[in-house]
């Protein structure tokens, strides 16, 4: 049954979890203790390589763009390509012929990815398969001493999440999830503005997946995208929006989310759907059509996050702040507001100009070009010829290179990859007792002071 | 103290009022019992008259305007004007002189405004002073056998919004909020539409109120609109964006608010304002610089509210709807989409329309065109002359005076009203309470089934 309004487990939860003097409403699951001998990752950096020897997972929708991007980057070698079907390695095997490039060892079967895992001769595992497959993939890789980059969302739940973490932990490897949006030019941008203090203080921001797949659910193997969502309620899909958020925080920098609250429409299409694709009813449809949650910071900030993939809306991947100075929205409309915007250096001079509207476009032009973030003045004309969703996704796969080369904390942390995905869950639990607050878990087990700020590193 | 992150209160509370059987964690509020005699106001209508007699208090910012619309509408007679300060009077007077109107009585000073509530000759008190006047006045006009009408919010608190339901209920006279923004184009024509089916199932819809008042705070009397901000949390000014959201949802019409969870930012610019302002500190300011609510209903929809009027954003009542055929949105961009656009009668015929952008303007012009609302049709012309933000106050105002003189129900009820309203202390509760889910109360005392469907009288 989906509607559990009198849901009894609640109200136990909240009674055995938490001590009589502090008893609160917020929800809490269970933190499990730091593996003996573990330490946290903040800041983790490896030593210097001379190139990136990578083998690659799942190479059906995702994956073979990822080895053209890789093929395109220096001081890289792909060694291996594993895909459960065979035929499927063709294509990424011209990408590297084409470039230039030695031919890869090849896997395929129901085990050929663990056979990657276990050669010895590869640094990084990129792994591009369907959700579900991403955590055990993850951690056999990293127990075989590899790092790894994981698509999105890294983990479906929070025993998954938990797994990363502990395994990044013991083994002292990198844990990246392969979160692409931010790296795209409004949101790199922006982040650089904030960064440099052009929105104030920072209250509020917002995230989004808004994209209707009613065209796209039968090109995933096996429906396992749909079949996801029939069996799993809450935003399973939230790291576009989260990721770019979190950043714009400091999350795990001096700063945490400490507890989330959801909510989710009923579900009416997502059933329609599945009787459209599959020709069978799905009379207990779990995942609503929409769905929404608002995010505490321990720093007194809100975020609110969206996700619908079911109604006919344009697509957004919202991306907005609200500072004490200014604000940024990026869809249906880029743009940006300002308390001060007339006192700005070195921009074009106008009349009248307001901070209850946007500014012009030869503003928002001369401030996108002055606050260009350093990666894309970096990367800005070879990301827009190799591509992939517009340029972001070599610029995600250059950074995970060029930090891993010079022996720099990667862009993305395995917190980020835990808390992000997390949300999944998190929301899950929030919408099944009635959008009660549910405590966000530390992931870093205490270690999130350590860094102060967000930051890129750079050689 | 404005943090209370381990409330007491809230889990006393939580154990207090719900029977063990079906405790759940959501924050549950007073009922007071129905005053005996009392019936519902669903429905409700009065005889048809031949004129409405007008008297109106608070003439500062808001009621001139009210007098210039009302010396317009025809069948009306301004019998009374009441402002503490004598001095305002002169203006309101001009415009009755103006439109060939006889010249009304005046009120002034403390208690001016009762000696108007009992002039037998008046059919309707017209209220537009500051927030903390509307309920008593209110209260006192309508025992004094009046219809009122109140600006937004008409009432501050829950206990308020109770004593405006049992008032009107007790002595059956029309208790309308003045909500104007249901009327705005956009929005009526929305209406019209999602009424027609064009938007299928409705789902998810937003609205809020966005508007940095950093030039306006101090044009309010005695600094009352940021002392209320100073003095009281959560989002206390809901009305524009809940109101023509509840229309789409069909609110206390068949459906029904359940419950609501809110999340707040914390004050800094608020303080910043008061010290600007009035030259002292405001160690406890308690309206966080940005709000936001979601609310379930009963039908399985989705709310979500915000509330910003402290920080350099563009202005936007944003005004939202999802559902499964369809997609409305107004601000930044006003536009719609649709699943199966290309199958709409008569409009222009484009190539390769999507349903994941907004259909283009030539599309949106048509639609807005064919589905005008028939109130938009009889009063355009007149609206657009007389005016009143953009014409959507005089529409207001028409319709006011059209359902009294034809004996009809107004199109805001005494629920809407009280529901609107008390989003200010519900989200405050939610709030204080970790962002604790709050029951929605039932102001209908049960007859919220009564009607199915909102909608627009005529005789």
């Amino acid at each position: 049954m989906r509607k559990k309004l009198f849901k009894i487990a609640a109200a136990l939860l909240l009674a055995a979890a938490i001590p009589a003097a502090a008893q609160t409403n917020v929800i809490k699951t269970q933190i499990p203790p730091r593996p003996a001998g573990a330490t946290d990752m903040i800041g983790f950096r490896t030593a210097p390589m001379d190139s990136v020897r990578v083998g690659f997972i799942g190479l059906g929708m995702r994956g073979p763009g990822a080895v053209y991007r890789f093929a395109n980057i220096d001081r890289t070698s792909v060694k291996a390509l594993c895909d459960k079907h065979a035929d499927r390695l063709a294509k990424p095997q011209k990408y590297l012929a084409d470039a230039g490039r030695p031919k890869a060892t090849e896997y395929s079967g129901e085990d050929g990815w663990k056979k990657l895992c276990e050669r010895p001769d590869i640094d990084l595992v990129y792994i591009a398969t369907d959700w579900n497959n991403h955590v055990p993939m993850a951690v056999y890789a990293m127990e075989h001493g590899k790092h790894v980059a994981i698509e999105v969302p890294a983990a479906m739940n929070l025993d998954e999440c938990w797994q990363l973490v502990n395994t990044a932990e013991k083994t002292r490897r990198h844990c990246m999830m392969l979160e692409n949006c931010v790296y795209d030019f409004f949101e790199l941008t922006t982040l650089n503005m904030a960064q440099k203090g052009l929105f104030g203080d920072i209250l509020h921001v917002e995230g989004a997946y808004i994209h209707n797949l009613e065209d796209f659910w039968k090109a995933y193997e096996g429906n396992w995208r749909l079949d996801f969502n029939e069996k799993n309620r809450g935003d399973v899909y939230a790291t576009h929006g989260i990721g770019p958020a979190c950043q714009l925080l400091n999350i795990h920098r001096g700063n945490k989310m400490n507890y989330i609250v959801s909510m989710d429409t009923k579900a009416v299409t997502g059933p329609k759907i599945v009787e459209k694709n599959l020709g069978r009813k799905s009379p207990d449809f779990q995942n609503g059509d929409h769905t929404m949650s608002m995010i505490m910071t321990e720093n007194g900030q809100t975020m609110h996050i969206q996700h619908d993939v079911m109604n006919p809306r344009p697509y957004s991947r919202m991306y907005q702040l609200t500072g004490t100075e200014g604000f940024a929205n990026k869809y249906p409309t880029e743009g940006y507001a300002f308390r001060k915007v007339a006192e700005f250096e070195g921009m074009p001079d106008h009349e009248n100009l307001s901070s209850h509207s946007f500014v012009p476009d030869d503003v928002k032009e001369a401030l996108m070009k002055k606050y260009k973030h350093p990666i894309h003045v970096e990367t800005e004309e070879k990301a827009k010829k190799i591509g992939g969703h517009g340029g972001m996704d070599f610029i995600m796969d250059y950074r995970l290179v060029y930090c891993l080369l010079n022996g720099l904390p990667l862009d993305q942390d395995v917190y980020d990859a835990a808390e992000w995905s997390a949300i999944g869950e998190l929301s899950r639990l929030s919408i099944e007792n009635n959008s009660a607050p549910v405590e966000f878990p530390d992931f870093t087990r205490g270690a999130w002071k350590k860094q102060n700020g967000y930051k890129h590193a750079t050689k």
